[in-house]
């Protein structure tokens, strides 16, 4: 395998900072999707904890380095709500100074998390690209540490600890479906997956309406777009950072665009087959399957069930109403 | 303590033959809940796994000692649905032919799960006790294993793993509240709180509308009810047996009866607090807290979410419509 800016041992080591609450998640087949699919169906579960996405993996690595490291203990980030609700959970546990910095237009509920963490939110008018600016300039005015999704290592090396979970206790899939936004999930992941069962395929599932670091992967370059619209919030990008295109080149070994109504026939699956509430992001993997079930006949997948931060309001109404199965 | 028929030494060995799909399952404080609630939660989620309830940890046992033992591979239970389905799992994995014996009026998402997991369903018309004396018929005609649920000590152990994870990683609880229904869950579970963490009080609930174990613990002798008429359809049994309350009369603390609002309730906390999709017999606890929120007051509570196999559309006729939070 080329080299990417991730090393297994680091994130061998990884797993030992952060909290065993969020490591070590739920990974089991899933039968009564089946049916639906065309194909065996494995989950992993990563909602099943405080803050009910993975990205704790990633915010206790920063935390834990930033507690032990001796100097400022103050941070912000720039989130869509996941990431900010999860350094704030980090950060509270080990007395860490956490600024979150998101859109006005947010998920009100993971934009209330954040605030019940204890941690300062400050809301831009914008969208999460005017969030990440404003973040970095944050940090560079209060001379702060600024996490930046994707391209700061750890939030990487936390994230790619699900691979390892994924190769050792079931090598028999055939493909992993992941969500694609920033990149940390995909490339962490990959990287393991490519370096510890290079027969598996890495496929990345991104919206249709959120699709520049799709077309930045097929175009071998980094692409962006004007505006995103999906409600899939948590990988509404519109800016790749290079450094990580680079690495999911070589780890990814596709990716694809998906249609909001398959996002919405996926969280419908997965609440009616599964009893699984999730967000939008997190049903990408069964909407890549639902629009291709031919690609997937006979395989067995596992998809990473990466989130389930909704708003109830909104949540009932994709779900809730209209077709059944 | 005084001795029940549970073993803890037997208890630990049980861990080891039961697949570790099933095994230390996710136990997270829920911050987003305790706000409605008034005290600190933690949530034992036992629904993230192939059978999502517990039940699979005793048919695990039970399974493993019928491939073992060299005799008949044929085995009959009575369920409500979420044992049946277990033993089901267990059994095929062991190649064990299964039979289920439940009520025609149990959860249709049951039954059809069941069938799917090869087994063989016999459907009667009448409720769950009915079910109970024509497994027994069968298993006496056919010269085969009857499984009773919380008679059978296999059933007991295997639902009392979930006590030695719940005092290993946390002895910090005040209170565990268990749904009760046969006892399995209660009897297993308390055996090993008491045993291991004598000063954690183990709070049994039951619907007011399957009160049969609740009185009969209170009565310290076994009362008998002539119906049920509650949704919580997983703890809705008319006759104790006495064995299981008399380990009971050791194990718990307290027991309680709470309404069917409540439990609803309880249900649509969950899904909208927690983003969990759970069956009325699993939202028992929360329920409990709702009925008495001095009660538990300042207090830090787990509540074992014990399954989620509703039908969906009964489920969405629960906590979809009506009052929010």
């Amino acid at each position: 395998m080329q080299e990417t800016r991730l090393d297994t041992d680091r994130i061998r080591a990884a797993r030992r900072v952060i909290d065993p609450i969020f490591l070590d998640t739920p990974l089991y087949r899933c039968e009564a999707l089946e049916p639906g699919l065309g194909c065996a169906v494995s989950i992993k579960l990563e909602t099943a904890n405080p803050v009910r996405s993975f990205k704790a993996r990633g915010t206790e690595v920063v935390a834990s380095a930033l507690a032990d490291g001796g100097g400022s203990r103050a941070v912000v980030c720039a989130s869509a709500g996941n990431l900010g609700q999860a350094l704030a959970w980090s950060g509270r546990h080990r007395g860490l100074d956490v600024t979150v910095v998101a859109s006005r237009f947010a998920t009100v509920a993971k934009l209330d998390r954040i605030r019940a963490l204890d941690a300062r939110l400050e809301l831009v008018d914008g969208d999460h690209e005017m969030a990440r600016e404003r973040a970095a300039a944050v940090a560079r005015y209060d001379g702060i540490r600024l996490v930046e999704d994707s391209l700061d290592i750890e939030t990487c090396e936390g994230a790619a600890t699900i691979g390892l979970e994924l190769v050792a206790t079931a090598p028999s899939f055939d493909t992993v479906l992941i969500a694609l936004g920033g990149g940390a999930l995909a490339t962490g992941v990959g990287h393991v997956v490519k370096a510890l069962a290079p027969g598996v395929e890495v496929l990345c599932v991104q919206p249709l309406g959120a699709p520049a670091m799709t077309r930045s992967w097929r175009g071998r370059r980094v692409v962006t777009t004007d505006s995103t619209d999906t409600i899939a919030d948590g990988v509404a990008g519109r800016r790749p950072i290079p450094a990580v295109l680079d690495d999911l080149l070589v780890v990814a070994d596709d990716a694809v665009l998906v249609q909001e109504a398959s996002i919405i026939a996926g969280m419908r699956l997965l609440l009616d087959q599964a009893g699984l509430v999730v967000e939008p992001s997190a049903a990408l993997g069964i909407a890549a399957i639902l629009e291709d079930r031919d690609r997937f006949a006979g395989r067995h997948v596992v998809t990473i069930v990466c989130g389930s931060n909704v708003d109830v309001d909104a949540y009932r109404g994709w779900v809730g109403a209209g077709v059944r199965h």
